[in-house]
């Protein structure tokens, strides 16, 4: 049962907390609730995302499967917006919006983002708001 | 804002559909929501986790971080409900109830889950709620 | 996803519909919403019930499988006012209050009551709401 | 009072559960919580169905009433998503789209699905959301 | 601090429960939630009403000052829903809809029904939801 | 269906506006929204109570019977709280607490204040919430 | 975590109750909750304000910066009814409705009152509700 | 009518950017949701605070009449959990907990942070939730 009260929790690796801080709150416009030396947590669309330093080089992102997160929105205005966002600040769009299963019940509009460090955020929006889940 | 009409999505991968389906319904207690070739939809607490099916051997879990994923319950017997059904159910624990950050503002309880491909679910209650982002 | 919007509705057969208004208003606590010659409708707990007038004799109830309906209260408090009240205006019970898979996640408490037309009203409630699915 | 807390529940007869699943789950899009050899429950509009696996063959739907169920949508396009599912995915219908009432306070929108053990779904729309009781 | 779980309630006198249930639920679409001899309790538009009877003769309503009750909707389709109602159901109005106070905030239309025993029920909309109170 | 977006209004007479003021917001705590010449309108725990001034000497109040208002808490704490202010600010009592229908389901606590034009206001507590109405 | 029950509350000075008082709560449509000898409580769009006794005479606001307080409205109705009151009630405006941050996420509508003390308030939409933070 | 929808917006001045950030951001557990090169924006408790970069030596806080702010909470814990983070962190009290309005119904408990640039923040506890106006 979807609550308000509970927050989906996510960890994910960034090599840059500066860079990942710049990307999540200044661009994306998400909220900066925590800094540690060694992670960041944002509150990200009401649930928690997690940036923890990771050595290395960051991957180049290569597919959206298997691995990918981000929002599911209800209202279509929700979706643009976000749209729109991306669009005026510049955010690189790893896939620009595209529609998915067309003619099916699960169709959607989809548009995919990549964080600096090649972690894939895509965004949706359903015609049959059952079909969320 | 956190609302209830949105939906947080994760795609992950699993090496075997049934042996997901069987970990995060039967034994988890989500709900499936859908089922296709390649992949498997669960209504997880609330929010959308897909399963894709990939290629390969699962990986052995090594560490906790930088990548896992999970609840933060806001009232306590959620979080020990959902630790009785791990215990009644037998899911194999990652690492059992321990707290975290004792005697700061971040102080947590926190237990780990792993599912039959390896990724690792990490389930928490915090003292403070203002803690849970 | 579960709203407050919507309403499940139900439609079963009465054989008398005065004594199920008496049944399901005076006795149960249902509010009467509707009154029509062959039927009555019911805010039944928040939904729909609609008691539609079915000639011939009511049959003697004999299972509670497979068809059966009622509400899984979240609080436990709910459950016992619900039982008390069964108690304190002299509903029979079909069956009094048990437990049920005692010992597994699906433990619950339940009581059945029978209306004059042999339908029968279940209602639970479970130790760990997330099995009320 | 209609709550978020409580859950309506349901049981019903079906003669096959895969056939009883793949109806629910796979064609009207509703969510499988659990299966046991005897019995499948399932996340029916956000309240509770179980499909009892039942001896002998499945009746033939002869008429609407006495028994049916289904959801009484607050919002018209939840109504028609709904219908479009069915009619996309090939869900026969026992009586398509009709209104009834008509320049009645209780003018309603209707259409009837069956399932393979010849449970009869209904699913509403009314002008007057007062009426939904 | 307006609540979903507080309810209000008025008393009122009336001169024949038959009449008031007839004009109250059947009629005005109000559920019956309890009867006695002296008085029934009703579920008004998720408040309370009380109707007791009383000896004598109703009154001839003349004025809508000092006394009335009534609801104040939110939304301008819930206000013309009811307005339809007793329209289609023949409710006889004490006055039909105008609206008072143009060109003012305190803007809203209005229309007053009169029940059996000459209790007068006002239903409001204003143009601006913060003149409600 | 109880909303919060609607709001019930009760129109009563009052023979002294700041007499009036002085009882509602002064003593009982309700929160003035508009003060004109002839009336007062109040925000009465979340509902709309407006005060006509009407001319003539208030009557005494003789019966809690067929005429009166008030709120029905669905917590107790709520009602023992406007007890508790009703005592410290000395708020005249029609009646002081006592419990009404001990053994049956209706059971429950009232108290009953005057306001000084001889209106009466009922508060109460059901122990078995389903009763309010 | 935004919640319906915890309140924000801002105290300020103003030089003279009975102005605040007309300010607030006749011409911009406050609710006033309690009255002092040095200072008025008021319910202001759902939060607390308490206007403080203060010696001395009003200053002339000079700036918007740093110090003013208001709402941002979710919907662009709620902001244009509150602009029409302003309007209608002649209440001055320190500067009327114009358009910031054109052509960036940040766009957003907004106009600033003055109160009798030299209070400014500022009310605002935003195109992209996330940007209300 | 307080909202989830809406938010109260407070511009203060600040003499020190990185200071602002650090007290409401890493001591007070606010979250961060953009910065600019003169001013930050915080989701302070749900609402919006600005603290605007002012020139000048910020003042020594000597009263807290009349300018203050802060969160009036419906539930003690959540009072308590706050006190215990400012302890725990070692925030500055410019006054700690204590009992204001004794024996009167608008008894609270309060206490009072201030930030670098001495700006008061008062948090309240009420024994009775209707005096939080």
């Amino acid at each position: 049962m979807r609550t308000t009260s509970d927050v989906f929790h996510l960890a994910i690796p960034v090599h840059d907390l500066d860079e990942a801080q710049h990307f999540y709150v200044t661009l994306l416009g998400c909220k900066l609730a925590r800094r540690y030396p060694d992670r960041i947590t944002l509150d990200f669309f009401g649930d928690q995302l997690v940036c923890h330093l990771t050595e290395g080089q960051p991957p180049e992102p290569e597919s959206l499967y298997p691995r990918h997160f981000g929002v599911t929105f209800r209202h279509a205005e929700d979706f643009e917006a976000l749209h729109q966002c991306a669009v005026l600040r510049k955010i690189p769009f790893f896939s620009d919006v595209s529609s998915r299963f067309k003619g099916l019940v699960e169709e959607h509009r989809t548009f995919v983002l990549a964080d600096p460090s090649g972690n894939l955020l895509e965004f949706k929006h359903y015609r049959d708001p059952r079909m969320m889940y």
